[in-house]
């Protein structure tokens, strides 16, 4: 079977956005809270850290579960990587995921401003200066055989979708108005006419939409 | 994390039937065709066969895709393994699924009638005249610390829903009245008391349904 080229878990919200505007570092999604785009993981069994609280086992949790189902890449936007805009990015920063980053494989890091790779615990991000088709190349290449993830931002999706390089694609829209910031799509209407649609509501109000390429 | 107890892609008829009337060797679903209860799930691309039909990529392929996930062993009904009734069963019979059967562990199978065990690929059927406890310690046993599907068929799987060791289940209700056969359910809130529920219909019909145990 061949590897695919996958979008999991990137949350939108209601109307459209999938960042908030005015990312720093202590504002990773702008003038959003992370956690109106995250709580509902977070409140799944396989996410939730809190024994007292042991979290839902429903639809929520089986998408989150897949999370890293046959995935041998990621390929993200250096937004998703760091806070700095243009050159200049410090070499101490390592992403904002500690010592122990949820990837667990290449991470493959979009950037006009290539530095050093790092690795940490068993993740090793790798900067390039490339076009989504170059970074898709190099992913598969080192995926051992397994599927890649596009994990956002934002412009990264969106660059990989016009260049039409995403088979599959699962987006959770919550249940909240941004207002403003970075817009992901008009709706999923933007587009029915390459991929295949469904979409379910889950308990916790959060709607879930899968996308697969028409053949 | 400890061991769970799992019923996953059990299929239920509207009207609560698990199975129809009169199973035999002809007709392992009674008076009801299989493909009934099963057409779903070979709809999605993880199990579709033929090349010019890929399948669907959406709920019903996520929930599919989930079948083998963490299990180490199965418990299985003598009626799931075999047509036969009574004692008197051929050692010749080795169950309906070849010579590579889709469970990939150890398989218990709950008769009045044990046999020697059989080993087919990657799965072992262990035959054991045991209570559901004696047989789930001894899946959890074999199951190296991961979790234990019970396969059916519905009165392997009410035995367990009585004896209160079933942590989270999933069933797929199928839009068609059985009329008659094996009853699972009345309906989903037969079990409201004693686990948390979810319901989800998919794009092909069938309704997911979750349930996980209150703690």
């Amino acid at each position: 079977m061949s590897q695919r080229v996958r979008v999991h878990l990137f949350s939108v919200s209601r109307d459209g956005y999938g960042s908030g505007e005015g990312q720093s570092l202590d504002h990773p999604f702008g003038h959003i809270d992370p956690g109106v785009f995250h709580d509902w993981a977070f409140s799944t069994a396989f996410l939730a850290g809190d024994p007292e609280k042991p979290g839902s086992r429903g639809l929520d949790d089986y998408i989150v579960r897949d999370y890293s189902r046959n995935i041998g890449a990621e390929i993200m936007g250096r937004n998703k990587f760091s806070p700095y805009r243009g050159p200049g990015e410090s070499e101490s920063w390592q992403g904002w995921w500690g010592d122990d980053p949820p990837f667990h494989t290449p991470v493959f890091v979009l950037t006009h401003f290539p530095r050093t790779s790092i690795t940490l615990s068993d993740t090793t991000f790798h900067f390039l200066n490339s076009t989504p088709e170059e970074a898709l190349l190099m992913a598969k290449a080192a995926a051992n055989g397994k599927d890649i993830r596009i994990g956002g931002g934002v412009a990264t999706i969106r660059q990989f979708l016009e260049a039409e390089l995403i088979d599959e694609m699962h987006i959770a829209v919550i249940p909240f108005d941004a207002g403003r910031g970075e817009r992901f799509w008009n709706g999923p209407g933007d587009l029915y006419d390459r991929y295949h649609h469904e979409k379910v509501a889950s308990l916790s109000g959060v709607t879930h939409h899968f996308f697969w390429r028409r053949v």
